[in-house]
């Protein structure tokens, strides 16, 4: 399953309406750290607090009648589920999200205030893959999957078309990784419109499946790999079917540690006065790491999100 | 002591090209929380991280060639340190700061950072002022008040010229009050250009100098009063010469608990994705502790600084 240039240019246009045009940011402060040029595209400030609104509310957008009248289902701890749960509430769409009982209150929280129906189920992938597919066979709910979707792949590739706007000049982007969803969706928009653009993808050291199939040439996520970090939203292995476009379309991963992932997030809460979640620093750690590489560009970064526990930060 | 709104209009122009004109944001959220139309000035994305930046350049951009020559100094537990430091880094005027011996690490590495010298002192007020005195007799310095000062009042002033640009129809301007310079300059604005806005003071009820004074008519500021509130940009008793224009040109004094900062703040953290320090969620409990005297208003709200310790925050 892929995407083509025209889906992202269609999403971007059904979902327009719905969205922000997320602004891009720039700080003094960081470029003289960096001796680089950063353009922070903020999708923090993206509804629902992450840029997985857009494929969410491009997939609800993409429903015929019967699709929409029987509703919508998908599993998430986290930004999909709140995405989801703001799209079907907006559209008037039923919507049922299946959360893992280890799910953190916050994020159930804003599941609930977007008026979601939840359904918890045991915290393992079968258990929620399950219960999913009991509601759509209950039901004839439509599920919504994370990032294997070409709805879903097309609505984040709508990140690049703004950067694309937004920054001139570019020497790369730098993007987060979990599932694949938003790289795969991005690196198809940017290898289409602008080929010469670095496509850099970043991980945790803790959850790096992506970076190891990418050196290997040959996807090697193995389910059962011990998957650890402090960024939630990157706490995914990539699938076969974003592998396929990740491998064809992205020039360098790169992998960061939790470590650096905290202190890049601190030096843009501090300087940027902006909350950003871990995932979202992540992109910053990579430019810190990698300073020969970076210095002298100009790079667009991705914030993937802003939805963190403030009771629950990484330094307290 | 007390300014005319031709200062402000001459600071502007003076600090126009080395400050950043900050945005006014919106949240539909909190609209909706709040049953208003809200506009966040952000001075908390302001240079040094605080709207004392303004004062603070006014001040320095004021000085002729050989006071300039002597050097600036102040006392300052915060955010007028940073501002002071920076700007006199910016121009290339030594600058020492005496702050009292249980200032925030955080805000002491700040004003080292923009390369300010720093003296330590007891912390009580008479201690400060001892030290600053004895600079400025041995190395003929110039003091900075940070607020009975009236280029420091003019260049705070400039806050209320730009949301008159930026916003249309408001009903209120909502500021937080500490030693009550930017409410001088902005009141002596905003009742000059647009008389029918009513200018409303809030402070923690822990620091409430102001409120009392301009209940009472006369100026109650006890020095030996107990401050005592988690909004340090706060914890200082408006002077006699702040309370002149004060009782004049300000229109309602409100008070909010600790506890309706605190909630205020994670409301604007959590929803806005942005930092602001406690004195600037001051604002935003005022506006959610009056929902009657605000409704179906429009509101501009001056988000003071953003510069808090992420190690030590209220919550935590």
């Amino acid at each position: 399953m892929s995407i083509q240039l025209i889906d992202a240019l269609h999403a971007h246009r059904r979902i327009r309406p719905f969205v922000h045009q997320t602004p891009c940011l720039t700080s003094g402060a960081l470029d003289q750290m960096t001796r680089a040029t950063l353009h922070f595209k903020c999708e923090n400030f993206q509804k629902s607090g992450s840029f997985k609104m857009r494929g969410a509310l491009n997939s609800t957008l993409s429903l015929n009648e019967e699709q929409a009248r029987h509703g919508i289902v998908a599993h998430s701890a986290g930004n999909h589920g709140g995405a989801l749960a703001l799209a079907g509430q907006l559209q008037g769409i039923k919507t049922t999200i299946v959360v893992p009982e280890d799910a953190s209150r916050t994020k159930l929280e804003a599941i609930a205030d977007y008026g979601a129906r939840i359904i918890s189920c045991a915290p393992t992938w079968e258990a929620r893959e399950a219960t999913v597919e009991e509601i759509v066979s209950a039901q004839g709910a439509t599920y919504i999957h994370p990032v294997n979707q070409a709805t879903v792949m097309a609505g984040q590739g709508t990140v690049a078309l703004e950067i694309l706007h937004q920054c001139s000049q570019l020497d790369a982007v730098v993007i987060p990784v979990g599932g694949g969803g938003l790289i795969s969706g991005m690196a198809t928009v940017l290898k289409e419109i602008a080929p010469e653009i670095e496509v850099i993808g970043v991980e945790p050291t803790g959850a790096s499946s992506g970076a190891r199939s990418f050196e290997t040439g040959r996807y090697g996520a193995d389910p059962s790999a011990q998957i650890s970090t402090i960024a939630d939203g990157l706490a995914a292995p990539i699938t076969p079917e974003t592998f396929s476009v990740i491998r064809d379309k992205v020039d360098r991963f790169l992998t960061v540690s939790d470590r650096q992932i905290e202190e890049a997030m601190i030096l843009i809460w501090t300087r940027m006065k902006m909350i950003v979640e871990p995932a979202a620093a992540a992109a910053l750690a990579a430019v810190m790491s990698e300073q020969s590489l970076f210095a002298g560009q100009n790079i667009a970064l991705v914030m993937t999100g802003g939805n963190v526990d403030l009771k629950n930060l990484p330094w307290s």
